[in-house]
């Protein structure tokens, strides 16, 4: 019986009899589904669990915390009573292994330390309770003296690996371990403990109750490792949590043909088929299998071997999968011939498989069409639409490298190895693959002219990676096979040279690597969106079409995208946008016809010089609207007014003075060249973000936004004229203060005005706002909400004034930042909840308060991304807008974020 | 009797013998006072307030409010029957003034209209009444005409003056109104109804009730005016107060010799000095003091002409002080040897008199030391210690023209026509007047080169006018008697021509012009504040020295100083700096010792090669400590770990890759500027202000701040061994995010811990903040606190990125913002409540929660603007820091901030 006494402070440690499912946060995942089964009469070892509690109590003080050590006592007895044996007993010792397990799965904590508990006695008494068989009992005793060294103690694992290769190699050539002797094994023990002394400085430890006091500890320790502690970051999991530990009753895979071990998963990960999948490796530990030392079976192999085990974990996967109403991931072993659970997960699955799993489990009735939705995730959709290599082209492939699938999609171009060649190359149209060791911010300019990204070094956090995503380029990230030759220009791979300028295709999904062009093809998600019949019969385009039109249902906020022209304003409402959330006219500045035109309305010295200018632009500023205004009939249109600073339209200042200088040096006549440059000096800014632009410019350069208005409504009218409906919101940028705005609309409404009587047209909806994107807004919002009809929030620059970070020049210390967790994430990305979040809150709340007619939106690039489309949720926009391609990601995170309000949150399992 | 129907809403209108003088946010300060004077028992002709609700609900719906036309007649009827005359009788007519008076005095409304009530018939009257004198009456009724058809009808008034010129030419040359005979003036008369018919459409108002009407609806409009709005903007005065309008019964100062008309002061404005003053016309009305149609009498003559009279008002004068416990500024009249008051008012004084006057009353018991504190405007303070022209030279100088005073102080200079001209030569250290017609943004770089500036266009808030105050350069703007020449380079003014190159003299404390250097000397206070004991001995340092005394007793508020050099910290103690709010450290990398080590270290290669540089900068800036540390014994000295970006120890881009292409074109070589140029594009950032700088610097270029903080630390150590107190605080700059601030502290605070202990030292004051610029950090102040020692709010960057305003863009349109009230006041001058202020509020109350022990602080150059430090009082800060030479100005501002809080608020009367 335990005992614990009241005064000693909390309970540190709980029996698998004494947790279930919901206890993860206490008891980690593992020690949580280990006691739900356990509850639910699967046949799964004793054993008890060390709480996230005495982890965080632990890595506070650096002390054991009080209590801890009785309490580990107490369990260890009642485990050696419940098994009848004893730990260290030379007669019949019993054996646990220490895994650490913590709220959410993650790779590169202290795994796992097998047969602990044997010593130099113990070994004895363990080889007479199985039957006298000394060589089993010595080849668990060299496991747990090489895995303990290794995660306890940190010592090299290769210096194990080479001795144990070393004495197999002295059998054969083709040896394996399991040709290695009792006699064999005993040496191999000798040179395993003479390591341990050489790297620890001490005798490995022989008191079994040590041995698990360490390994404990390590486990504890390892919460703040640095993979671990990268993963967390990578993953927004909190610091907070802290491990539990899981110490469990030995039993073993490697006692002969009639036992093994093995991985179910009672779907397909992959496909998210309903087949049973998984691997079996007889005569096995569970380290053999994640070793891949030997090859395994395919799961399904194991009825011909063991149809009776087969069949018990068959059906210990159905009532799993029933249990937790979701896909499982299932450790097992059998120990002669008895079937042991030793751990299941909801299991992870490819964004494909996670539609059809979730589609099927509602056919099923397994699940709602609520939990439906929430099983996919927003963040992965982008991942369906992107192109993959042809699936029989991709079948008979062979891939010269493997690499970390970093970015999703696949692609096909010339090798180059700079971003100069990247960006002089993609220039010019050529497709082309950027192959680096690791990539740096120099190389951004490269990167993003580039088809796809391919490197040595560096893993899915690395700067490549990172930036990959978020450009959407797909990119294959830390193929250490491959050794880049920058003098020969070429690298090479698994014995294959690959020149700069050859062909070579990679593969997002999977990190593969291939020479050549191979054939690409759109997703089966992408032809089935774009009407491909036999793509619709799908099963993930049934899902898709199923789930989206869900989502439309359950979500409270609309969707919009940014579009600028008719084609992207067609493509998002073929996504299914409710309009037109962003407008930018920047573009209806630019183009060859146009230029004479802008020039003109820069240089312009006097009223009617300007006018003639806006004269030239007006007409074809309008048919601009026309096609935007066509294609979004019967939506809203958010028309943003110029935002941008003249000079933009103008040379760049430094390229120009040294043309002008040196065509004088020359002798040239330079005339128009330095009326220009006088130009560009005087229009030249310190920081062109924090000058005049936006709503600065169309006060000071009175006429400009007149001229866009006119465009606009012309175009409205023209199009209601056509029998559309053109919905016309006006939005004025930049705006710091109440009268800005107030004094704009002023001088601009009565410009609408006047179009709409002379043309005798009536809009069915007009109005006047202004972005939220400078701070002093977001603070004074309660003034500018009365003279305002909408809001929206440019997040973007939103984000740049109020941390007071140039996105232009922040790639200089990004990287650094988000290493050191300077940052809590990228709040470009992710919406910065306690910071520019906290301004959206205040703005959004006052801007009601003064203005209940007042409408809400965010039109920066925030409005595609899962999370902050949740936060926007959350303070009650009422629509987020968001690039073209991503329209879907928001309609279905939108739906997430309402759901989640509604149910009990995030499927937490 | 009035009878007002309690039906009717609020009362409108107020008899002079119902109000007071503490009523003047609803009767104005002209009626309030009128009211009070009446009650007193002075001789105030009778009269009523229409007030200032009834302006605004006027202005709101542009109607005359219900129930207001009922009681104009109501009170018009009871002002009858007091005079015993009617308006408008043929034989007896009653005649009135109307008046604005709002809250404050304020030039730009409409002003008086005297006389009002004649027409064809009652001027009959009015000449019967005035023993027939019908020359009289008609002069009167030509007066009215010519009044109400400027003031309340806006026909120029040009029209009147040269008719009138014209009648008075036939005279002789030198005739004077007077002159006209009534025949005169009955032709002058029809033509004057001729101009009005003309201009108006219609015949001149006939009816009284008519013509009173009009005149107060004139009042209403032109409290929105345009200059009366500029005026409210410049001063602050809110747009909602309204005016009021007062109807007074006429009396009449030009019946002859015996009457008069005058202004009277119960002391000096000028000086402060306590003897009465003012002017005294005689046969005259009001208006003719003001327009300068004859030369006045000085206000002592009156005892001659009229003894009783002037007995009567020099009793009255006492009274007024005496009763308003402050100098008063009195119109007065005397008709026929009767002295009436028309109106009184706290009078206007200049900066030294101000000083002086409430010396004297202090001393004369008047008024309390606290009273007497409130009395001087922080805001004027700094004039005190300009440059003045020296007496006697200009006792006897002539000045050749006069302009407005737009900054105070004078100046001696070469006459420049451009900012060019003003910035070479400056730059050569020749002192320059520039002489503008006015000046634009661009002309700032010349501006800031000159000791003055003159501009012959422009008022007192004129681009010219703004930043000659911003930068203390004096001022004389608008002297519309200079014409300029830019061809022949000269300007003329009253005959004298000046050329270019030529010595002027501007004085900015009157806004007079002189030819040739004038010799200049420190002002009175500035003598005496360097230790000159004859100006010791003058009024104006008593009282200085006392009210400073006692400030500093009052104020709740500690001052601090913003200086960078041991010169700066000792003139800041001087003036009272109770420690350095801000040492900057950016001028430690400059200077030609260091320009090779700070070279080194930007381009270094390795972390030996930047250890290297760090090393040969450490002596150099311990060295530049020591200075400031000693200064400063026993006081906290802020020092601002580095905060500019690299690139500006490095030549500019633009013309560096000019100066590399020229070279390059010339064939010479220039791998070394190659190689900078490379950096310097590395380094270079499209917005410079949200790059790369302030802690992120320190975080990137590890070492660079450890270098810093080893520094400052051995110099308080070698302070500290030579007896003083080294009080240091270090201070990040920039910090956005908790963990940059913890990360540093993390990294330095060990760095500090070691010099400490080799040097074996113990210091009393040792700790680490942050600025609080970035407006996240403000927005984040709770996280942050947690990990500061103080917080110094950063208002100049708070400001550009809260408003995102650029300082260094902002010139291109702040003017035009300014102008067309688009913010609320100059932001960078005075901290904007709304927004930047709510944020400053924000983090102190919930910096404050999160840790108690935070102190708080302000280093932007609002800590030395009287309003700001209100602000800064308000929230609670502990400190402001401000320039040096705003000390005093500071320590004023605090105490009067703080008499505020615990006394009525502002002086009010």
């Amino acid at each position: 019986m335990v005992t614990v006494d009241p005064k000693a402070g909390p309970k540190y440690i709980y029996r698998f009899t004494e947790g279930n499912a919901q206890m993860r946060e206490l008891l980690g995942g593992k020690g949580a589904n280990l006691a739900e089964m356990t509850n639910m009469g699967l046949r799964v070892p004793p054993g008890f669990t060390v709480t996230t509690e005495a982890c965080m109590a632990y890595l506070a003080s650096g002390r054991w915390p009080e209590g801890l050590e009785e309490e580990v006592e107490d369990h260890l007895r009642d485990l050696e009573s419940d098994m009848g044996k004893r730990l260290g007993d030379p007669d019949d010792p019993l054996l646990v292994s220490v895994r650490s397990g913590a709220k959410f799965s993650m790779p590169g904590m202290m795994d796992t330390v097998l047969n602990l508990g044997l010593n130099d006695e113990s070994v004895r008494g363990l080889a007479r309770q199985s039957g006298d068989d000394m060589r089993f009992a010595l080849d668990s005793y060299r496991r747990f003296v090489q895995m303990f060294s290794k995660i306890v103690m940190e010592v090299p694992s290769e210096r194990f690996e080479s001795k144990l290769d070393e004495y197999k190699k002295r059998m054969g050539e083709d040896a394996e371990d399991t040709d290695l002797d009792a006699s064999d094994l005993d040496a191999l023990l000798g040179d395993f403990r003479a390591i341990y002394r050489e790297h620890v400085g001490e005798e490995f430890p022989q008191k079994p109750r040590d041995q698990l006091r360490l390994a404990i500890e390590a486990v504890f320790k390892s919460w703040n490792g640095k993979r671990a502690r990268d993963y967390r970051r990578q993953n927004k999991i909190s610091d907070d949590l802290g491990t539990a530990v899981n110490v469990v009753a030995m039993v073993f895979g490697n006692r002969g043909m009639d036992s093994g071990t093995g991985v179910a998963f009672t779907r397909d990960p992959a496909t998210g088929e309903r087949v049973p999948y998984g691997d079996y490796l007889p005569n096995a530990q569970g380290e053999d299998v994640v070793a891949g030392i030997r090859n395994t079976l395919r799961l399904h192999e194991l009825e011909n071997l063991d149809p009776k085990s087969y069949g018990e974990l068959r059906k210990a996967m159905d009532t799993l999968e029933r249990h937790y109403r979701d896909m499982c991931d299932i450790e097992f072993t059998i120990e002669k011939g008895k079937l042991w659970i030793l751990q299941t997960r909801v299991g992870k699955r490819t964004a494909f498989a996670e539609w059809v799993m979730a589609y099927d489990m509602l056919e099923e009735r397994l699940i709602s069409e609520d939990e439906a939705l929430l099983r996919v995730d927003a963040n992965r959709l982008e991942q369906l639409f992107k192109p993959v290599i042809k699936a029989d082209v991709k079948a008979t492939a062979r891939s010269i490298a493997k690499g970390l699938n970093a970015s999703p999609g696949a692609a096909v171009g010339k090798v180059v190895f700079s971003a100069d060649e990247a960006e002089e190359q993609g220039q010019r149209g050529e497709p082309v693959i950027l192959v680096r060791r690791e990539t740096t911010p120099d190389d951004y300019y490269g990167m993003i002219r580039s088809q796809g990204i391919l490197t040595s070094a560096g893993g899915t956090n690395s700067h490549a990676a990172v930036v990959a995503r978020g450009e959407g380029i797909p990119a294959v990230c830390g193929a250490d096979g491959i050794k880049i030759d920058l003098t020969s220009r070429s690298f090479s791979a698994n014995g294959t040279t690959v020149a700069g300028g050859e062909f070579v295709t990679i593969d997002g999904f999977d990190g593969a690597v291939y020479v050549g062009k191979l054939e690409l093809e759109a997703s089966k998600l992408e032809r089935a969106r774009r009407g491909d019949e036999n793509a619709r019969k799908e099963k993930i385009w049934k899902a898709f079409a199923r789930f989206m039109g869900h989502a439309d249902g359950a979500r409270r906020l609309r969707v919009r995208a940014n579009a600028d022209t008719p084609e992207q304003a067609q493509n998002a409402r073929e996504r299914g946008a409710e309009g037109i959330g962003l407008c930018r006219t920047e573009h209806m500045f630019l183009g060859e016809e146009r230029v004479a035109a802008v020039r003109q309305m820069i240089f312009a010295s006097t009223r009617e010089e300007e006018e003639e200018a806006y004269a030239q632009l007006l007409p074809l500023q309008r048919d601009d609207f026309v096609g935007i205004f066509r294609a979004m009939d019967g939506l809203p249109v958010t028309v943003r007014l110029l935002d941008p600073p003249l000079h933009e339209f103008l040379p760049d200042l430094t390229s120009l003075a040294v043309e002008v200088a040196l065509a004088k040096e020359r002798g040239e006549n330079v005339a128009d060249q330095e009326r220009v440059l006088g130009k560009v000096r005087e229009l030249h800014e310190v920081n062109p973000m924090l000058g005049l632009r936006g709503v600065r410019l169309g006060i000071v350069k009175s006429g400009l936004y007149a001229m866009q208005v006119r465009a606009i409504l012309e175009a409205a009218c023209l199009v209601q004229k056509e029998g559309c409906d053109a919905r016309v919101e006006i939005m004025i940028p930049l705006v710091a203060t109440r009268e800005e705005l107030r004094q704009m609309r002023e001088e601009l409404e009565p410009v609408a005005g006047e179009v709409l009587s002379r043309e005798e047209v009536e809009l069915s909806h007009l109005e006047w706002g202004t972005m939220i994107e400078v701070p002093r807004a977001a603070v004074t919002a309660r003034e500018i909400a009365e003279v305002a009809e909408f809001f929206s929030f440019g997040t973007n620059d939103l984000t740049q004034m109020g941390f007071g970070f140039s996105r232009d020049d922040i790639g200089k210390f990004l990287s650094m930042y988000e290493q050191r967790r300077l940052l809590p994430a990228n709040p470009f990305v992710t919406i910065d909840r306690p910071g520019v979040g906290r301004l959206m809150r205040m703005a959004t709340e006052e801007g009601r308060a003064a203005n209940k007619d007042l409408h809400l939106g965010i039109c920066g690039e925030h409005g595609g991304d899962p999370a902050s489309v949740a936060f926007c949720h959350e303070i009650g926009l009422d629509y987020v807008s968001c690039s073209p391609f991503r329209v879907e990601t928001a309609r279905l995170a939108a739906a997430q974020a309402a759901l989640a309000d509604a149910t009990t949150g995030k499927r937490d399992v």
